[in-house]
């Protein structure tokens, strides 16, 4: 090669950065590490993902093994008594494929919708909630980013954020990665211990309280009449907000009765922020659900949705409006609440039936589970694992407690089984499981 | 009535928390809101909504304006020369209606698919991608969650987060929504000035960059080639990460050329996070997009999508992969390239035409605008509001740079128009309010 050859292609690499030349000395293949860091090496991740500027840092790295519990496939052969959604037997599956076809077809269906949802949906929940009016009513992907945007919109870093325990591990999870510190208040047969309430307030200073008022998850408890007034007068007294997860109102079973009407609709002060999804009643993948509230934070829960997601995508929002709208949902509903019931009283026949010596678990005519208290010094984790290689998946209590869990537990799902066979199969697994650990 | 009913009646009150009964004293109604503050009253609101227990606490209130100049709809009768996605005359309709109604029908559509994206479509994105496996690949609601999660991903609260200067609005807004300071690296027309960069990340002690090298948004600039290697370099040194942004991959013009490959291809250790998205090339409710990394950060972006929204709606996905895998695709994008470019010449025709006094606009054959200066002492608030009153709508420039910008310009686009009759008279229009100015 002519050294004209050898200095065009240096300038060449030079140019493209795969050579550093230096001159009077010669040219060398360009660093992209530092010097004796071998190639593929990521370690350095390590550091720069806890690095912090502030000195009261919040712990930085994001777990969502508790969600995984309850939205990660089961191995083959597992009879899943840990799931958190209808089996696709209960959901109406053809009259989704139905409600998304027409969807798409619809004039507009691709185009960007209103940031805050399509006013007709936006319509539908404003009824639904009941007491709001459709312009304070925001659609969102599905009940999570409603929770987790509710929580950033009301509690900065490093702030308590008042919630019921046990409570739904995904909640927990969104508050720790945002770093809030759920501070737990003890819920027993009728909700969220109002006597406790207001001295957790004083205590941390907290803005937020988190409840489920309906059929609480896991404990199935329903806000008693005389306290669900007492909660919003104790938050409003604290200067602070609500969030009312209102997650299983569409899945009350067919012996509920009247359900109680949501806290929001009974709130003029806009101490109440409310979440609904459609979610839970259809399937896992119409990520569809609503926030109601009143006031300013109506404009940062808006603004948050706008910057995290922009919005919920136009062919779901308008599949959801042809669903609820078509003669196949209230028909749905009643079938989702007929077999609801039937399989938690075959839940309970079968915990009766295989497991007599425990406790009749905690269960209401609303929901998916029952929970189900374990002997003293139970090992969930044992259990949860013996379980597993007796063919069942459960799941373990301890994920529902924002801290030290004060018993055993475990929260067995009704809906995630294929039928009632399934149900009955699993609780004798679980029966050999537990003999197993003697 | 009677005094039986008349305290059965208050016992029930009682009971829904509505009376308090004071023994001796009589009953009264019950309060939910401090004495003396009338129902109805949300200013309390303010206080909670700011109220941080940190010293040094960031901003806590959200602003999405920015995004929203894009994002929202413009008045009837106003063209649009703002706007970020393809008017609906450009994006594959038909394709998208059939794809969406064949999804629905796919056995399992409506389960709930891999929290990680389904298999197919991981696979489809990371040859797009190049150089990276199926597995370091998440399928993301689009590209602005992904943004908005790997910058929670890389950056604590309080800390800094280099930028382009300009830079992507919706970038900012996401940045300052989780209490990030952005700080701007400048760009020229080879894009981000290496020169400058790693001074900025001792400057900082950032951890992460956020870079668009491929048709900058808004300068249009690509990342020269000898600068591409210097970014991952200069990061590495200085244990950060690098976000690259590739919006425009699948927007490039008929005359662009072949393109640089994506940073993420070349880079063995870990430094470069990939953010694309499908939205951009089809519709704003496609909202499908992908990250790429490697190492430890994969896992925690992971669970950061998981804790925010579980996982992207399946009949999306489905409908995505659907899109492209179809004949209908290479078709459309060819289609898209060709009328992208005819566009682009039609606006800086317009423009030379009807504004011949300003200087040519930066315009790449890539991504939907150009960007351009006004003369020097220009009031870019002014001009927008005079070009709305002139029935155009534009985006002011100062909305893309993170501190002060250094002179006033407009990022005009191409895309949303209806056509090019409407891309020249909105040009005429901008002529008006220019002229209504001095």
């Amino acid at each position: 090669m002519s050294p004209v050859t050898v200095s065009g292609a240096l300038r060449r690499l030079a140019a493209e950065g795969l050579v550093t030349t230096r001159p009077g000395a010669g040219a060398f293949r360009a660093e992209t590490r530092p010097h004796g860091t071998p190639a593929g090496d990521t370690s350095w991740q390590e550091i720069a993902l806890s690095a912090d500027p502030a000195a009261d840092a919040v712990p930085r790295s994001v777990d969502a093994a508790d969600i995984l519990v309850t939205l990660a496939a089961p191995p083959p052969g597992v009879i899943e008594l840990n799931g958190g959604y209808l089996h696709p037997a209960l959901q109406p599956e053809r009259a989704l494929a139905a409600a998304l076809a027409r969807a798409g077809r619809r004039p507009g269906a691709w185009e960007r919708p209103p940031v805050e949802g399509l006013a007709e949906l936006r319509a539908w929940f404003a009824r639904e909630i009941g007491g709001v009016a459709p312009d304070r009513v925001l659609v969102t992907g599905g009940g999570q980013p409603a929770l987790t945007g509710a929580l950033r919109a009301l509690a900065a870093p490093g702030a308590p954020v008042l919630v019921e325990s046990p409570t739904y591990p995904g909640m927990l999870a969104a508050a720790r990665a945002f770093g809030l510190r759920p501070v737990p208040v003890p819920v027993d047969a009728e909700g969220v211990r109002t006597d406790l309430l207001a001295e957790a307030f004083r205590a941390t200073g907290a803005r937020v309280f988190v409840c489920q008022p309906l059929f609480q998850n896991p404990t199935t408890a329903v806000l008693g009449a005389g306290r669900r007034r007492e909660v919003v007068r104790i938050a409003r007294e604290a200067g602070a907000f609500v969030v009312e997860d209102d997650f299983a109102r569409r899945i009350a079973h067919e012996d509920a009765g009247e359900l109680p009407p949501t806290l929001v609709s009974g709130d003029p002060d806009g101490v109440v922020v409310h979440v609904t999804s459609l979610t839970k009643a259809t399937s896992p993948s119409l990520r569809v659900g609503a926030i109601a509230a009143r006031g300013p934070v109506l404009d940062r829960l808006r603004a948050i949705q706008i910057v995290d997601s922009f919005f919920v995508p136009r062919p779901l929002q308008e599949a959801a409006l042809e669903l609820v709208g078509s003669p196949a949902w209230p028909r749905h509903l009643r079938t989702v609440a007929a077999a609801l019931r039937t399989r938690r009283e075959a839940l309970l026949g079968a915990l009766a039936g295989a497991l007599p010596e425990l406790p009749v678990p905690e269960a209401a005519p609303g929901g998916f589970h029952v929970w189900q208290r374990l002997p003293d010094g139970t090992d969930e984790r044992a259990l949860a694992a013996a379980a597993l290689r007796a063919g069942v998946a459960v799941a373990p209590g301890r994920h529902y407690y924002p801290a030290e869990p004060p018993a055993p537990r475990l929260r067995l799902s009704f809906v995630s089984p294929a039928d009632t066979g399934e149900i009955t199969e699993g609780v004798r697994r679980l029966r050999t499981a537990l003999d197993s650990l003697v």
